[in-house]
């Protein structure tokens, strides 16, 4: 792991905050809300143990809007969240942004760009912003940035925006975490409801075509009138919401308002018959049904005799003595043995 | 799951083979074969322990080709499959095709169209063509589909051909299971290489541009051709194959050959330096670790005591007592306790 996203390495170059300095610091000072974010990123047993005490002794804020911002690189995800949060700052409104940064399939490295292009924000009074570590390293960003979430919400913010990059796979896992899922489209490009944007356009309950400004303006009215009835097409998902779309501009003010209006409509809508209640309660379950089988996996998996054995299998698939399915059924027959002792 | 892949289901109406029978008949009967995949992607007890007698006691052929074919809806899979492998029987080769069927996020149906449009091949002597089950029921298409490979190289079929939808979420589990990763793309598309596609474009060894006939012909060699020069731009592989791109047509026999050379030539290079040999070494890996982590969650999550705390959790999670975290918490001290007696 790089250094930079190490927590362990993070942390020796700050002071460890204590559990009474958290509960009094974690709603004015962002240092104490980085930091718990980053032990709940960490592997460590200390941190996980700190962690599981600052749940029992923190609440969560009530009436926070959970939102996801995806699309394709390029979009303008910066460029949107600079203008939206500062009006939602300016609103009086708290705002915390996790950028989620997937690693690319074939280099292994960062595929974010510069995550301080949002300029306009850095140092603003109310403005949290922590990247999240590599998918890769933790196994998927659901588990860590379902934790931030709760943090942010320990934190007293109103607004958590979680970033990702659109390259497809951390959409899904994000989909699960956040109530409202924004697609943010360039205008013009007709071949986005092509193929394999298809899946993500499907999970989106809101599409703004953004650079709607200038030259570009009447090309984006075409594309959201084009997307609008594309979504005609599109079935009401499982909540009864019609995915709608809209136009957006960070160069202009004239979209803040609409955009205000757009998310209020959703959530009225998932007030109704008590869906946001049920949703959430529903993502709960999948995090926790996530969480159980990791927990159930790495018991079994630090045991001495476990351990071993599967480093013996690894070697000798590496040797060409056995192919995975021989070593597997070795390894079933092992702990067949153990099996006898588990109550 | 529905009837028609329910393996259980499909068995009532057949004979079960005997393991004397499938060694008898696997390389002549695709009966036997198709049974014996439909038990590998069974969750049973009794096909796990059938499955492991048969990986004992049959051999896998050498010199098999595993490719993958994958490319957006409509770009003329079906048709490719129909064309180049009706060549290959011709040629004296015995090809089986393996369609993964990955679940539509938000409907959970099955998008794949119609499985029988390779009409050209049904029927035809040394041919075999089995879907395979939804990706959702088994957690994922690697398991089986790596499971059926081995199986069909035990039935002596030189080709192995996994066709896969394009969505972007099975594709990077296919990449592991195959030594030669073939995308098709339409002629024209010129956002093709835009954003979400660029991760699978990224894992692709050879391109193929369809539909290279007719009036679409000379719109084929110019997307050919800007493939050819976005492709430049990418760096080489960890095998040190450098991707390129062809034309194809289903509707003329001129292309066949040349793709012929194509796939011959990747071969040569993964030869070079038993690359191929720790291609798969590596990917035999995969599977291990993948297997063994699933092996070790299953035999605690089994366990009567451990299934129990589990679904009372999950009950305190829909009833708002719990959030996940703080089931989570519970779900660890209990296994704290069973840890003691595990040797």
């Amino acid at each position: 792991m790089p250094k930079h996203i190490n927590p362990a390495y993070r942390r020796q170059t700050a002071k460890t905050y204590s559990l009474a300095e958290c509960q009094r610091l974690i709603k004015s000072d962002a240092q104490v809300l980085s930091q718990l974010i980053s032990r709940a990123e960490s592997t460590l047993a200390a941190d996980k143990k700190f962690l599981k005490s600052v749940y029992k002794v923190l609440h969560r804020k009530k009436d926070v809007k959970r939102i996801a911002i995806t699309g394709a690189p390029g979009v303008g995800k910066s460029s949107f969240l600079n203008a939206y949060c500062k009006h939602l700052i300016d609103s009086g409104y708290r705002v915390a942004i996790l950028p989620v940064d997937p690693s690319s399939y074939t280099t292994r490295g960062s595929i974010l760009g510069d995550k301080t292009r949002m300029d306009a924000l850095v140092g603003l009074e109310g403005v949290f912003i922590k990247p999240m570590a590599s998918a890769l390293a933790l196994g998927g960003v659901a588990p860590a940035t379902s934790a931030a979430i709760c943090l942010c919400e320990m934190a007293d913010y109103d607004y958590i925006f979680i970033e990702t990059v659109g390259v497809g796979q951390s959409e899904y896992e994000v989909r699960d975490l956040v109530d409202l899922f924004i697609l943010l489209l360039q205008p013009g490009g007709g071949d986005e409801l092509q193929g394999i944007k298809r899946g993500i356009m499907e999970m989106a309950d809101l599409l703004l075509i953004t650079k709607a400004d200038g030259e570009l303006k009447s090309v984006a009215q075409i594309s959201r009138d084009n997307y609008r009835s594309a979504l005609s097409l599109f079935s009401i998902n499982e909540w009864s919401w019609k995915p709608r779309s809209a136009l957006f501009s960070s160069m202009t003010t004239e979209y803040l308002s609409g955009l205000d209006q757009q998310i209020e409509a959703y959530y009225a809508h998932m007030e109704q018959g008590n869906r946001l209640a049920q949703f959430r309660m529903h993502q709960e379950q999948l995090r926790f049904m996530e969480g159980q089988k990791n927990l159930l996996y790495r018991r079994l998996a630090e045991k001495k005799s476990i351990k071993e054995r599967i480093e013996t299998l690894s070697l000798s698939i590496s040797s060409g003595e056995l192919s995975h399915l021989q070593a597997l059924n070795s390894l079933e027959e092992l702990l067949e043995n153990i099996d006898a002792y588990i109550p």
